[in-house]
């Protein structure tokens, strides 16, 4: 159906927006204007969200956020090793 | 019940995490290490986001990313502000 494409593009969108971030950190090696907190509380947040997907049986949405803490946990890692 | 209480704890951490982002920004007037399209790309997943949450009918969801869609938002003014 049209309105789960919609889902699924906002949820892909989000997810995929932690990208650019990753590369960018990856590439700069400067992450100092990053919240450390930002990723601590996201990656929280990611792993509770996945666990609810998980309980709930919904598959692309455990899928999707899995993506988004891999990315997340990138960038925390970053963040992290470069201050 | 108590899923549902997880989903939402999970959702609001998501969103809170944006918080400490937007105060540092705010606050250290420097944003050169976050990445412009990091926040035009998850701006426009969450008004996505938004959209079909009220096509849905789920408003906890409509709400919840309201809000994170604001932060997003300040965070993003801030980065086009500061460079």
């Amino acid at each position: 159906m049209l309105i789960d494409i919609l889902g699924y593009v906002a949820g892909s969108l989000v997810v995929i927006s932690l990208l650019p971030q990753t590369i960018k950190s990856w590439k700069t090696r400067s992450t100092k204007d990053l919240s450390l907190w930002r990723y601590i509380i996201y990656a929280i947040g990611l792993i509770l969200w996945i666990t609810y997907a998980v309980i709930i049986g919904n598959g692309p949405v455990a899928v999707m956020n899995s993506v988004g803490l891999l990315l997340a946990l990138s960038i925390l890692f970053l963040k992290i090793k470069y201050g």
